[in-house]
């Protein structure tokens, strides 16, 4: 097709980040490179017209600063942390965006802009990122894990994301692995999220404290575990802390079995983990890969890769813009 | 269309359901209704030539006993109670089926009776089946457990049955929820299957026996649990037997929770229970739906319609002719 036909080509899209405190913006271009980034925060009790008001400023200035004509601009994706509707740009819930219900932000973000506008869960739009720029190009069949301060999935089924009936699947971290397990932010028990979250992981922590504070009399307080950079739990895990080792190996092994009913659920060719305990690396990978090998079925355990990310934080804001660059 | 272009309208298809037990036979109409069934032994140990041979027999029998033209026939479609592969027509293998490894059981097949041959797992034939014929119909998104000796689990995901890479998605039975739970059949531990399929169920009971024999001291022998019918085990839970009442009760839980993660991770518009234990009906729905309700986060609660197949252990029969009728 003669390109001179169109006054533009669309080579760029943008992608947004709302996340529950920081908000995050990048003009992508459709061979993956980030040209402009930004951060800011999302000061989410200012409320949703504050939020949504920083939001279309900043886009303004990213098209500004990058010195792109607005038409050159195929659409701008939004990766939303709730339950969004993405055939109605609705946001219906998201739980740590408060007053964030039934919100049409692809129409208000659109009527900006004169742009196409598309919404997505956060977990789905970072495993279309991967899919399409990161670790899983090409795959037909995955799951993301977005292991952060909670746990996400995005699945990608056929080569697209699978929504289910309501726009609610992938809710991976609420999987329960043990009925009687620990309390979750959900209201359940023994959810994925439960054990192997951040979140997860430093209750249980302060569990542990508890239980042997109890158990020797002790009534010296329990150290503030909020404090600890996740990345220094993790450390001092390796390193035989009595409490945190144990935590974390229990993390890990929940991760594994969690993963383990994905294999035999979906039978995907990759698992793709991604958020701040993927940044563990390969120290994280090889125990999980452990379990996966002993608790998969047989004919299971050769194929799916389970591997990390390739976009870092960034695969939620580039799959966002991603919406708008089709499958390879 | 004119139809007098085409010699012959293919108003109809052959389902065979190749349990390791019992083959059925039947020729299914395009309107779903079954004209001629059959069943006979399956004698799996005297091979698998043998298997195909009685089979290819009495599809050749059913033909000629409905006096219908060959070419009228749209195809046979066969439900394969294993790792089967749909693309090729070869089934990879079938634990209940001794000898049964990479058998290109469509080719063999098809240069028997010249018709298209399509093959299937048996579960996902039986999700078919109530998908086009059945309670699903017009469903886009659904799960159908085949809840029997074992536990199965076929996938309709966008209007069409969901492989997975391998195609072996859909192995709902071998969902760990309980990693220190009793064994399963698989060589894993606390798989939906050993606690809710009709097997685990049993061994639960004989496992209870014996651990009320050992704390009491008794050496008196364990009722063969294995000659008390299914239904007859659940009558009596259901008027208080000590040992039933609990294990059923167990096995009915752990079923709730297998939905529950279900419903979290694919949001289907529909689960659907057919094999022998669905024959308990009403008084199994009954509990399910209370622990899918206590377990399920309040947003998946309204949705997801919980019920009993409608073509009861035809399921898997017509699912199969039902490969040759496209949705409608």
């Amino acid at each position: 097709m003669n390109k001179k036909q169109f006054p533009y080509c669309q080579d760029w899209a943008i992608g947004v980040d709302l996340g529950g405190t920081k908000i995050g913006f990048a003009l992508v271009h459709k061979d993956g490179k980030i040209k402009e980034y930004t951060k800011i925060p999302t000061l989410a009790s200012q409320g949703k017209e504050q939020v949504v008001g920083r939001m279309t400023e900043n886009i303004h200035q990213m098209i500004q600063k990058a010195k792109i004509s607005p038409e050159t601009i195929a659409g701008i994706g939004l990766g939303i942390p709730g339950m969004v509707n993405p055939m109605t740009g609705i946001v219906r819930f998201a739980p740590n965006l408060p007053g964030w219900e039934n919100v049409p932000i692809a129409k208000m973000i659109e009527n900006e802009f004169n742009r196409p506008v598309m919404i997505e869960n956060d977990a789905n739009a970072a495993a279309w990122g991967e899919k399409i720029f990161g670790v899983a190009r090409g795959m037909k069949h995955l799951v993301c894990l977005t292991l952060g301060t909670g746990i996400g999935g995005g699945l990608i089924l056929n080569g697209e994301i699978y929504h289910g009936q309501n726009f609610f699947a992938g809710e991976v971290g609420h999987m329960i692995l043990n009925q009687n397990g620990p309390e979750c932010n959900c209201g359940g028990k023994g959810c994925l999220e439960a054990y192997s979250s951040a979140t997860g992981i430093r209750n249980q922590i302060r569990e542990k404290y508890e239980e042997m504070r109890q158990k020797e009399n002790d009534f010296s307080s329990i150290p503030d575990v909020n404090q600890v950079k996740l990345i220094d739990l993790f450390q001092q895990a390796r390193e035989g802390h009595p409490v945190y080792s144990e935590v974390i190996r229990e993390a890990l092994e929940y991760l594994g079995l969690g993963i383990v009913n994905l294999i035999h659920l979906l039978n995907p060719q990759m698992i793709v983990l991604v958020g701040g305990i993927a940044n563990e690396g390969e120290k994280l990978l090889q125990p999980i890969k452990r379990i996966v090998n002993q608790r998969a079925m047989p004919s299971y355990t050769e194929d799916p890769q389970i591997v990390l990310g390739k976009l870092g934080n960034y695969a939620g804001i580039v799959g966002s813009a991603a919406l708008f660059f089709p499958d390879r």
